[in-house]
């Protein structure tokens, strides 16, 4: 649990969130212009709760209010190049009222302190090119791989 | 299996192909300025012949000589986007004197269908963004996303 | 002459801005980390003066303290693709403690405007492709052309 | 002049090459899906003759058949950066049976010779960034600034 300034809590969720999980996956989906079925939700959130499963999720509660108003959703996976998994942050949404106050940057730094516990520090992520918004925290906690990214045509 | 031309079989490895498929990882590591323990080839191998293990290898043999010319090691991982699996091609390599004969496109098709098969047809992949003769390919097969690449300091 | 809010205004420099401008110029040196000769300062300020030479520079300036707090250089040159010049932002810089306040925003408009009156209305600019700070603003009034920049070895 | 191997002559164009460097400018068009009225041939002709015009076209000459293969505009201007002038290679187009055989070097390699005889050795161009096979020769003669382009709006 990490605390940024004085009033949020960054924290693993519970059965409990998954309403407030489900705004944040909702906007977060709108801001990507997709639109993912609720039964992933309930996948998803099966998948974030079962210790046998290597796929999580953190929120960002305020804790005066109680309000989740961030959520990073991330996992673990094979690669060759090491013995250790990676861990991938597949998601990470703030809410819009909420930015520029170091939410997005203590849910990051959540998910490198439990990559370090599970032993597997290698953190990466993906983001838009063009989102420089999201890129102004991401040049600070983390840097640039000079790689491109190609994907399967119908994909 | 399938057939570039008439001489090349792209197939999975076998435990016979270990040292073919070392030597390619090895002049893979050079391409890229990398170098792992040996102790991770077994690993890596070991891996690629569990039927448990969600990651795999094939090579392109010459069938004339019968020497390997190339491997691609791919696994799949989940993904918060969908209830299937996403396939991850983690090293492509063609060795350098069978270049442009289409071995590298024969080796992603292999993963393609071998993805189709799985029923996990969603398939990408990274390289460097100054890797041009590999892009020349890629951008026939695939196509770009317009994403960036970013990991934690340090790793 | 155009107006960011009620207090600052945009305009050519004159030969009495000169040191305002020289503050701003070390500033985005500074910025760049590059060094030029102060005989440069000089070339560059009479080139803005001069009627005759197709290189300008306007100042931001604060209407309330009457200093200047942003500049933008800009010149027009020829193209094979169209009959009229392009006219080309060669440096824009706002006083750090004058950022988010839409100096930058203003100093970009006034070029559009001269450029319109010009009849060369084709403006571009570059900028560091890690600067998500300035393209914050840039993707708000232009877009990011799908180029690649080349120099020749050691320029 | 230069030599490719031992039959590509690259050279200023003369009033006698205007039909076979309009051959390229149209394929080059067409390459960029672009189309410029002939007006314009003319007046890019006119300014390449010129000796008072920094505008400039080379072309290369098959010396065997004549014909002209290649060909390269560039033009020189300003900087607030540096007294000397930058020269931008505008366009550059090789006949497409004639590719893979070096002259696109030696076009590049014609501007570098005649920017350094006019004393202004800075030389830049743009490519798109999904041209590899371009950019399969740009990194052997020149280097990728990290920078991005913007364009105003509608131009």
């Amino acid at each position: 649990m990490s605390n940024t300034g004085d009033s949020v809590i960054v924290r693993f969720v519970t059965e409990d969130d998954k309403e407030g999980w489900q705004g944040l996956w909702r906007s977060f989906q709108d801001f990507y212009s997709v639109s993912f079925p609720n039964e992933l939700d309930e996948f998803n959130f099966k998948r974030f709760l079962d210790p046998n499963v290597k796929m999580w999720a953190a929120v960002a509660v305020d804790s005066t209010s109680g309000k989740i108003i961030g959520m990073i959703n991330f996992l673990s996976h094979m690669t060759t190049w090491d013995f250790k998994d990676k861990v991938y942050i597949n998601d990470l949404y703030v809410d819009e009222s909420s930015r520029v106050k170091g939410v997005g940057r203590e849910l990051i730094q959540f998910v490198y302190e439990e990559a370090d516990k599970l032993d597997t520090p290698n953190v990466y992520w993906c983001t838009d090119e063009s989102n420089h918004r999201a890129q102004l925290l991401y040049t600070k906690i983390g840097y640039k791989a000079p790689k491109s990214l190609y994907k399967r045509n119908g994909y």
